[in-house]
């Protein structure tokens, strides 16, 4: 069974906003808290949402699409769990890519993703630096295609800044439509 | 936006049941009709569906995972459309695969699909006389990953039998864990 999560602004949650930037397309209400927890049908439709929820956005944790094997394990051995306690700040990501995107068959996006835009390369590259969960939409019908939640250490901030502005220069980014890009600050665990 | 379809099956639709078996795994309930139609959240949580309704299942038409450009060009010049008023007979295959599958790498997954398998090429080979759309149902948390509906005129049942008989002999199918095979019939449209 796949997990569904539901991602939701407003004033409710451990996760405090602390900009929330657009860098194309529509933008998102604003939201002064974000909250993160299973987002099934049942939850997503239930009558009563938090009080001051001004949006939800759900995605599914599911099979990787691009990488291969040796990319797979690479990851694995480098990238780090969610929810350290250090991991004090996070960015929720979601972006929807073209149609002209969707069209493509698949090793056409494998190509576009990995062979020039480097995508995985690039990632691995801030590994264990910066946590991270890729959320699939777009087969749900959500308004984007992918949630990406990072989390990482504030003294690694300038790093996830190279990161999402190395992969905004990539060939892929010009099949980005909508994007936004909520940071977030939690207090330290105890 | 992607479309979620809904394939009900109970006492009410256009199309009846035939049989029903199961290849592998556990059954479905028993129906003596299936309706098609949109599926989204609030299709599938409503408060009352058609009486009678013992099963419904989910998918979203979705990209295409696998296929090359040169076999999505194949696969787009061949294949048919829906709804052809002689193709009278009908089957909705769901299948789920395992998780040794869904923890396999992209390229290990596109070597058994097509370079072991052929699963593309075998289907070409039975176009035009079967149409076939595809749904994603695993992000969406349902208890199959697809469920593929085809169409055909009553003559080309053994060509359909031929095609599901090869599709299951290949090292794909390995990884099926639960299928059921569910034919129907209609009325030859007006």
């Amino acid at each position: 069974m796949v997990n569904v999560i539901e991602f939701a602004g407003g004033q409710a949650g451990p996760w405090r906003v602390t900009r929330i930037d657009t860098p194309v397309g529509d933008g998102l209400p604003g939201a002064a808290r974000l909250s993160v927890g299973l987002g099934g049908d049942e939850v997503a439709n239930e009558a009563s949402p938090s009080p001051g929820t001004t949006w939800r956005l759900r995605g599914a944790i599911s099979n990787l699409r691009y990488a291969t094997r040796d990319e797979v394990v690479r990851l694995r051995t480098a990238q780090p769990p969610l929810d350290r306690p250090d991991a004090t700040c996070a960015a929720l990501i979601p972006i929807k890519k073209s149609a002209r995107w969707w069209e493509l068959a698949q090793d056409e996006r494998r190509a576009i993703f990995e062979e020039s835009s480097q995508h995985t390369k690039i990632g691995l590259g801030y590994l264990p630096a910066v946590a991270r969960r890729l959320h699939h939409s777009r087969d749900l019908g959500e308004p984007f295609d992918f949630l990406t939640w990072f989390e990482f250490a504030p003294e690694h901030e300038d790093a996830f800044e190279a990161l999402v502005a190395a992969l905004r220069a990539t060939p892929e980014w010009a099949f980005v439509e909508r994007e936004v890009d909520i940071r977030l600050t939690r207090d330290a665990a105890g």
